[in-house]
């Protein structure tokens, strides 16, 4: 293979002036410019990429850290941030971050040593220190990692003001709701506090039950549900994520629980499980698409060095009506 | 930030005896080293990965190249992968096709120059030749892309008898099933080939139904399924993927056809999505962590050089017993 030292030696220039042309960088003729780039074509030459990386210090890759692609809501925003970063230029490199507590620490190393120019994360594994500490760019999903790191989410009150009002207004007086691992900072821990304070303002009860950290396996899903149905007989109403939801409906049928007849369910998320289910349950929306176009937007601005219009990006939740909760009120609700 | 020069500077050496540690090339003396690993802990020197990659030509990363990530097998693929390349050492690049027809070339070229040490593809949107011109590592899975390329398979030809049989000895005489494009060179054309000889050859009918290239999305399987279910009033078993039977029993609902009584399923790749609907598909399940672990054993031992055993690994598929099928035949099965 043809190497820099055989296009500058056919042009009859020196190797600087050849990495001149291929960085752009400082002056070169227009005729040398041309006999450079004849030589290279002659020699069929491919500048070598990581030579040129290493020159630019940017490598064109973003790491994107998620907890599991195999559950459908990451799956489905990976698969919006990886086709939003291919069209403006970058590629993708995928962290799960299910299968090791500190699998974080070593993107995050990889970021400060220029291997990837940015990181979109919707984990949170690492403390909030460790994250603080860098300086490079970082956008966060969902997750509180201090001042200096942006985050993109949705507004996780109003989504748990609809989900308590559509069960509420469909006769539900006694409530359950999933809610995910306390010890994670996240801003989604917004939506079970506003559940709960409507429900107890309404004079509803609720319980709720903590899920593991970092567990988002469907065998999970299926135990923890058929267990805390089993163990809460009296609930009429359920909320939580998709897959729990799906699995609630199994689990309440196995039990001989009609939905929505004995039990009312509103999921949080709304992907396609919500819709391949019978009933099709009624959900809160996360915006996956406009969420991805944020996130690649803002580690966009960053790697290029603009100034941020705004460290919070909340955007909106919509209703995505079902038959798992009295129909008007979805409607209403909307 | 401290440079290999301050290193040099502060161990009282040459800036070529630092490049010699640091790649472990050419004669240093124990106390130089110790020196120079010494001066290098005092300025807290990170040396170069892009540097380095550059010298050893390796960059660590592998491209997997999917139809879809959003799509739940190969979500779950992803993620075994993943995993798996993570433990091996090497970061995973995804790439999810469905956006584009040509981004496929765009990673072939990556893998030309040393940006990624290797491919793991489960698409196929190029001329098998772009393939064959390529020297460096590149495994396949369910595709054919030459002699050249190794393949990791199931045995779609046992997948496809055992979904005819289920069908059959449930009482199916016409069935209908849906499959991919074949413009795909994929093994797995088999199972239908396979399911269509099995149901004629004990004397029932079989309509085939070809599926649009390169389409993963649930809208179009909510509406293929829709039409073809309506299109088809006298059929009284299905074979398709799992995301396309979740939505014919939707559609058979719909369309006042009870399922399994009236309608009976059989679902290829048994994900997840098979359990949370109701009711649980049958389903013929690949066996996705085995195929993760021999696709990252293929590509990692032929980026470090070793011979392969097999350039064709099939593996079997099980039987998923679910209620869209008489269980005591599933049973028999499997």
């Amino acid at each position: 293979m043809a190497g820099i030292r055989d296009v500058a030696k056919l042009a009859g220039v020196g190797v600087a002036t050849v990495s001149r042309v291929l960085n752009g960088s400082g002056y070169v003729s227009e005729e040398t410019r041309k006999k450079i780039v004849q030589a290279m074509e002659e020699l069929n030459y491919t500048p070598n990429e990581l030579a040129r990386q290493l020159y630019h210090k940017r490598s064109g890759i973003i790491a994107v850290l998620m907890p599991d692609v195999s559950h459908p809501f990451f799956s489905e925003l990976v698969k919006n941030i990886e086709t939003i970063l291919y069209e403006r230029g970058y590629k993708t490199m995928l962290c799960d971050t299910f299968k090791e507590k500190n699998s974080e620490k070593e993107y995050l190393n990889m970021l400060e040593r220029n291997i990837v120019d940015g990181i979109i994360t919707g984990v949170h594994s690492l403390d909030v220190e460790s994250y603080q500490k860098i300086s490079k760019p970082i956008v966060a999903f969902d997750r509180v990692l201090g001042d200096r790191i942006p985050v993109v989410r949705v507004d996780h009150k109003v989504g748990g003001r609809l989900a308590a009002q559509m069960l509420y207004e469909s006769g539900c007086r006694n409530v359950l709701q999933f809610h995910g691992a306390k010890v994670v900072t996240s801003p989604s821990h917004e939506r079970h506090m506003e559940f709960e304070r409507y429900m107890r303002e309404h004079g509803a009860g609720v319980t709720s039950v903590e899920l593991l950290w970092n567990r988002f396996d469907t065998q999970y899903f299926k135990d923890v549900t058929r267990q805390v149905l089993a163990g809460n007989p009296d609930i009429d109403g359920v909320f939580g994520a998709d897959l729990l939801m799906a699995y609630c409906i199994k689990a309440a049928y196995s039990q001989g629980r009609k939905v929505p007849d004995d039990l009312k369910l509103v999921a949080y998320d709304g992907t396609y499980v919500t819709e391949t289910v019978t009933p099709e349950i009624t959900a809160i929306e996360q915006p996956v698409p406009q969420i991805a176009r944020e996130l690649v937007g803002i580690i966009c601005d960053m790697i290029e060095g603009k100034e941020l219009k705004d460290h919070k990006v909340i955007l909106d939740v919509k209703v995505k009506k079902g038959a798992t909760t009295l129909n008007e009120f979805a409607e209403m609700a909307k």
